[in-house]
């Protein structure tokens, strides 16, 4: 039961080392360097915070039931927050804000249950992001530092029960009452009701609420007002009903609910100024005069939630992936052929197949997410340009899509990659995956966002554009004469170079050619994007224009798509150029290696149909893609290992260290 | 609120009905006339268990804790066994077996909890399914009744913590020991842990063990034996240690566990004596001489579990379609463009191209199971050639790939269809997937089941073939010469019948042309296995055939699909051939069609790199779909009617009636 089966022969093979076996002693020195490289710019950042968590710190049995799991995930947030760990990312005692640290600790929660990173999320980051995104500087003064120490649990109350992708129609009424000097929060349906709200079941003691503010009979459109919810005792506030949501298909530990207003009154100070204030006269005054404008600058300074979001999805992958490979470094299933003992799992050409293009797509994602990171920083600058801003939101949408996708899909094939073993609780990977599976609809639906990135895309149109929003898409996009432009992103000049040498080349180029890659997404992209642009103007003159835009839906989709592709194509290539370490640097480049063709031949349907593809390259890309995943093999643990998911967090039973 | 949008022009439209609301009220018309062509031959029988079944009967409370859960099951298939529902397929009081009655018995249960399903089918299906198909008459006298009705509970006991798919390699052993005329029941490693035994962890009295058999010194192979686990307290019995899987991903109200044997001993008569008995003097006597073949005749007998369990995941996945369809019939979602109130959500279409194809291949795999009811019917009958009864088991594997597949995909798809309102556990999707998701696992692993079907479809390699084992893939395939054969099916004429007619035609077909359709689904079955047949020559004479038969892996698995996809043509076509009501026939045409349409669509790779389709035929495919889609919408509430899952067995709370 021990022989190691023959590996497949391949004619491009690396180094052979034996896999160390799978146990709780040091890493190899590849999978280390690999973490580093993956980590990037953030790398200390990173190893830091992964080296103070412990397993007791994130892992819950995942038996517990919802009462049990919710009193645990409450109790181990606030412990957290006693070591400082809502503080990050918020300017507390004066510092400035350190945007950075918010992102990497929320991610690192992430390598635990994640019922705990949400609940973390919507303390810290919702909750606590809406104070400090939307409240002037004393609000943020008064309130932040109670949310910071989870001594003030609150909710995030934007969705409504009729209203989930549609924020701008929101309609919960916040109405100035100049008698009292009060806000009146309220509302007025039932499909008004904020629906899904996490920490409204239970915990939360007051709620960011987002309505429709009305002064002295004018609509100024959304607004953000703190309103208190519970007594200390947890008992509703009079006008205030709460409702519990009970169990879902995750998430057990966060206490999603209900809440309405009837007729909730509160103090005029309590609507959060930052963008739009109404003065101790009573009148409305804001800085920015398009309702429009406003409305999206406010949606705008919640960007991160999604860049949040996406990133812990990326790491919710990972840890099935470094479950499931690790198990099959382990698992041996039926007898060698002319050999003794039985074949290891991984040894087998299609389990390879199951697991290494994610493993290729999950390092691809992650140096994508390092670039999304910059950006995000780097739009905290007053300079930054609206044209940036922009594609911070679109970028940040395309890879929430892209990262919440690969996490819900990823977490299925590890689950049944392990087979009956891997439909255990205890082996985490059923918990992971209804966990994740909400993200791809949370912050943003997926199939909405990707619309939303499509008419970022489109020169001219970028006037309307928002982050959360779709409604633009049927309301306007047909009075639209689009004109499409590639993005610029500064990992672009790699991309233009590598593009230019491939169509300097005369004859064909070999199938490994990083040019031919960057080629080939590249005039994907354009020509899906043209296409776009030439039928947007068509359906401008369509008599029906609902059809019209309507039949293009499925276009923008996958011009979103096609685009994230790309993206994502030139953070990997960047990244790689940065890394020293000559031996991670070649097992980053199989992997970049494998993230292209593989996605190149998922979609080779497109390439030949659009004639960018030979019949024989098309289908020497399947055999590629087998080879690839054959010389990766040898490397398998360290590739597990450079992911980044610490040992002691897999917490899956069936790979605890052997005796 | 209440304007529905307009619909997307089609130049191909079918009659546009006004949808009737979504309420407890009388079905259509067109939706009982799906029904019964989607039910055929069993229309009778399985309107009449519908009929039978209630809410109550069937679906639990999801937010049910483990135990409450599985108490909660338990009671309810004792109330159903004490309805008759254990008889249903069994020889009971001299009546002829119903094998049709158990089948459909089996799936009607999965209407409801799959956990009642699974422990049902536990119970009567493996239990029961080893006692009637391995046993004597005499044995199946005496035990069958008191398991039919419950009395007396129940394992399957063949799989072992390390043996899951490989059951030749079965560690436990059934030593005869002629001194006291017992047999010894023995795990003589930790890897012979029988593991994820339903009713093994509570529940179960008894265990039918799976083992190798020694009697005086020879191995006789794989036999089963009915061993005594647990006293009527629940203890476990001297020598027998059970332990408790607990939390799973899913199914948690079936006590899932694991079995060690410490030299057990039970009476000679124990031994289920169908296939090989030890008389009285000891000796082993056997009417089949080659331990293989009693091998693969034992395994045959169990083909009837797969098809259940193949049926109960189409079942699933119909119920989470109905749900999904018939929220987006209600759900309207951003403003009507130039008009009033808000679009419903079905009306996008993005959301028809999400749900339709689904939808569509639901009816496909509905037809295509009648035909593997047939066939298992006729397998009944002693005067079956081997030949047919290969192809049932061929035909099991396959399609229960292919359904259990499909529930698996389209749970997930009803799930995030509905947004944060599909992910409460109230609204049925969740659970529905968490308790499919192990079907792709159990009763056969669908990648080792996708390699047996491709094996089978080789003449000359019948031979060592089973429906369990897949050792032979790698121990035997390489020094096969094979020689393809298109498996010869009852379907076939007609498929042949429309293959001629494309072949005659001159000019191109049009797109929606069933002979088309049909000549590329043949072509492409026929190309796959063609050249696997060929590769599988040239790896004969490879010097290392671990690797060369490793790199055929995805081939085989491959050609397992394009095999079962053009069965499962077949069966749609020829079951609309029986279907007489013209509006009903015109509905289950155009789901043919995008059967066919997006099954080409999504593997248009393959046809364009083989020659096959122009780039013009295959960009028109895309467009076909959304085409069939959009004549599709209007009947969308008779399509899912059609589903034949009963609307007081959703238990969807949020399409409860409207007021």
């Amino acid at each position: 039961m021990t022989q190691t089966a023959t590996r497949p022969a391949t004619d491009d093979p690396i180094d052979d080392p034996i896999d160390a076996p799978v146990r709780e002693q040091g890493r190899t020195g590849l999978g280390d360097a690999l973490t580093a490289a993956l980590d990037g710019a953030y790398h200390g950042l990173r190893q830091q915070v992964r080296d103070s968590l412990t397993a007791d710190d994130l892992l819950r049995d995942p038996s517990m039931s919802m009462a049990e799991a919710r009193a645990w995930v409450k109790e181990s947030l606030m412990a957290l927050a006693a070591r400082g760990w809502g503080n990050a990312g918020y300017p507390v005692d004066g510092k400035a804000t350190d945007v950075e640290a918010g992102v990497v600790s929320f991610e690192a929660l992430a390598h635990g249950d994640l019922s705990l990173t949400i609940k973390g999320g919507v303390q810290f980051g919702l909750f606590g992001g809406a104070i400090e995104g939307l409240g002037t500087e004393q609000q943020v003064r008064e309130w932040l530092p109670d949310i910071i120490a989870t001594r003030h649990l609150g909710c995030f109350a934007m969705t409504e029960l009729g209203h989930g992708s549609d924020v701008h129609s929101l309609e919960t009424t916040l109405t100035y009452d100049p008698e009292t000097d009060e806000i009146v929060v309220h509302s007025p349906t039932p499909t008004a009701t904020k629906a899904y709200i996490g920490n409204a079941a239970e915990h939360g003691r007051s709620a960011a609420t987002f309505g429709q503010l009305w002064v002295d009979g004018v609509l100024h459109g959304v607004h953000c007002v703190l309103v208190p919810i519970r007594d200390d005792a947890g008992a509703d506030l009079p006008g205030v009903t709460t409702a519990d949501h009970g169990h879902k298909g995750g998430l057990l530990g966060v206490d999603n609910g209900m809440i309405t207003f009837d007729q909730v009154r509160v103090p005029r100070t309590n609507l959060l100024a930052k963008f739009g204030l109404i003065d101790a006269d009573g009148r409305y005054v804001s800085a920015i005069d398009s309702e429009s404008r406003r409305f999206f600058t406010m949606l705008g300074t919640l960007v991160r939630g999604r860049v949040c979001v996406g990133a812990a999805a990326g790491i919710a992958g990972r840890r099935a992936l470094s479950i499931a490979t690790r198990y099959a470094l382990q698992r041996r299933q039926f007898p060698v052929p002319g050999g003794e003992g039985e074949v290891l799992l991984l040894d087998y050409a299609s389990h390879q197949r199951r697991l290494f293009p994610w493993i290729a797509r999950a390092y691809a994602l992650g140096f994508a997410h390092n670039d999304l990171i910059r950006l995000l920083v780097e739009c905290r600058s007053p300079s930054v340009t609206e044209a940036r801003r922009r594609e911070l939101e679109s970028r940040a949408a395309g890879l929430k899509v892209a990262e919440t996708r690969f996490a819900n899909d990823v977490c299925q094939v590890a689950r049944e990659a392990c087979g009956g073993a891997g439909y255990m609780a205890e082996n985490q990977l059923t918990l992971l995956r209804n966990d994740v599976d909400i993200f791809a609809t949370f912050e943003g639906d997926n199939t909405v966002l990707q619309q939303l990135v499509a008419k970022g895309l489109l020169l001219g149109y970028r006037e309307g554009w928002t982050g959360l929003d779709r409604r633009e898409t049927f309301v306007k996009t047909a009075d639209l004469v689009g004109r499409m432009v590639v993005e610029l992103t500064y990992a672009r000049t790699i991309t233009d170079r590598l593009v230019a040498a491939a169509r300097r080349q005369s004859g064909e180029a070999s199938i490994l050619d990083r040019s031919w890659h960057a080629l080939m997404f590249v005039e994907r992209e354009k020509h899906v994007l043209e296409s776009l642009a030439a039928r947007l103007q068509a359906a401008a003159k369509a008599s029906d224009r609902f059809a019209a835009v309507n039949a293009l839906q499925d276009h923008m989709i996958y011009a979103a798509h096609v685009h994230t592709d790309r993206i994502v194509l030139e953070s990997f290539i960047g990244g790689i150029e940065a890394v020293s370490d000559p031996e991670a640097k070649r097992v980053l480049n199989k992997l970049c290696d494998l993230y292209a063709v593989s996605t190149l031949c998922d979609d080779r349907g497109w390439f030949l149909e659009h004639g960018r593809m030979s019949a024989a390259r098309s289908k020497s890309l399947v055999t590629t893609v087998d080879r690839l995943c054959a010389d990766l093999r040898p490397h398998a643990l360290a590739v597990v290992e450079g992911l980044g998911i610490p040992s002691h967090l897999l917490g899956a039973q069936m790979i605890a260290p052997q005796e």
